[in-house]
């Protein structure tokens, strides 16, 4: 993801990349288009609109995105990257405080469920994003790539749970992850879809019991 | 959904009534609308292309139509009302054949799963609709329904299973709904978006091993 950094310019007297200018202008837009998607949905994204809750002009919007599919893909892949990125550093933590991978799938899962007003957003964004894929092949490949990454994010921790003694060595990894995602997205589903579907707390005692019954056993790195 | 029928009339010498006419016709123009979104995506319905993929005058789906969002939402209910019809046939012809609650649960899931093409088309049809809940409260009001409705009939699946002795007595019958609806739902976005993500007899495993896993007994009423 790390871009390579151009010269200092005139423009940036300061020695300010140009490249993180434009991905900073760029998540800029995005935003706009995440707050409008929350609060109205997606019909109501137009350039026009973007820019005005950006505060930005409509020229700026068009310079940094020539169309409104790209537009909306930057915006679900930094609604995406930014849930990855709080996944990864939940894993961090993790190794750093010796938990077990079980906690940390289960948070991980977590972060996928609109418990939040914050995460609620992500799902809306995610939401109408997944609408679109009957609609558009490159949206479509976008969202199957996200779900091939997460699919072999589980499958790596319930790989690494087996030699770490938490998962039995007869599981198998790849069925476990696709319940354990299928689960969370289902879920995430019904709860973005219907606030009496389930509590936030009923939601995660589900997550958590499902991953509990993958991980039952004691990580022997610990001990 | 039984509907009052009128007397025939001089068009209808046959005393075919008025209303089932009426259905018809709108069942017509929503069969084209699914075939649209099946092949094309929904950005792609439209009102003439839908006459057209008809056979009709684009005046007769205006009169049985007037708003495009009346056409979708029937065309919604239609895809959902005949997965439901399934699902209640599956649950007569079980009762008949003495089956197992657990083997009415399992198939009547499975009947979401994309995984034929008929189930597919299906399938994208309530994705398109899915992603359009976000900008339009009626159609999520809708689907809100639709996701009670299955999570009851899985409830009382549950319960019935309990009075059977499928199920543990201390089984919670919501819960247990609430997985199972996730799971399988989650499940159909990951075959529906990415062929990789699940062969059909892989999908059918993990909706069996968990229906099997809340349904472990042997029905009384059977011995």
């Amino acid at each position: 993801m790390v871009k390579e950094f151009r010269k200092a310019d005139a423009r940036y007297p300061d020695g300010m990349p140009k490249v993180v200018d434009h991905q900073a202008r760029r998540i800029q837009v995005a935003d706009a288009v995440q707050e409008l998607i929350t609060e109205q949905g997606l019909d109501r994204v137009t350039v026009a609109r973007t820019a005005s809750t950006a505060g930005v002009s409509v020229g700026h919007v068009q310079h940094y995105f020539p169309t409104k599919d790209e537009m909306l893909l930057f915006t679900h892949e930094r609604v995406v990257r930014q849930i990855l990125d709080r996944v990864s550093a939940l894993g961090e933590r993790a190794t750093r405080q010796r938990l077990p991978i079980r906690d940390v799938v289960t948070e991980g899962l977590v972060e996928w469920l609109p418990v939040d007003p914050h995460r609620r957003s992500a799902h809306r964004v995610t939401l109408a994003f997944l609408g679109r894929t009957v609609d558009n092949p490159q949206l479509a490949q976008a969202h199957a790539e996200t779900g091939r990454l997460i699919r072999s994010m589980l499958a790596t921790a319930v790989h690494n749970g087996k030699e770490c003694g938490e998962v039995p060595d007869d599981t198998d990894q790849d069925l476990a992850a696709l319940e354990l995602h299928s689960l969370a997205e289902g879920l995430a589903l019904q709860l973005g879809s219907d606030p009496d579907a389930a509590t936030s707390r009923t939601a995660l005692a589900l997550v958590s019991a499902r991953v509990q019954a993958v991980f039952p056993g004691r990580c022997r790195q610990y001990e």
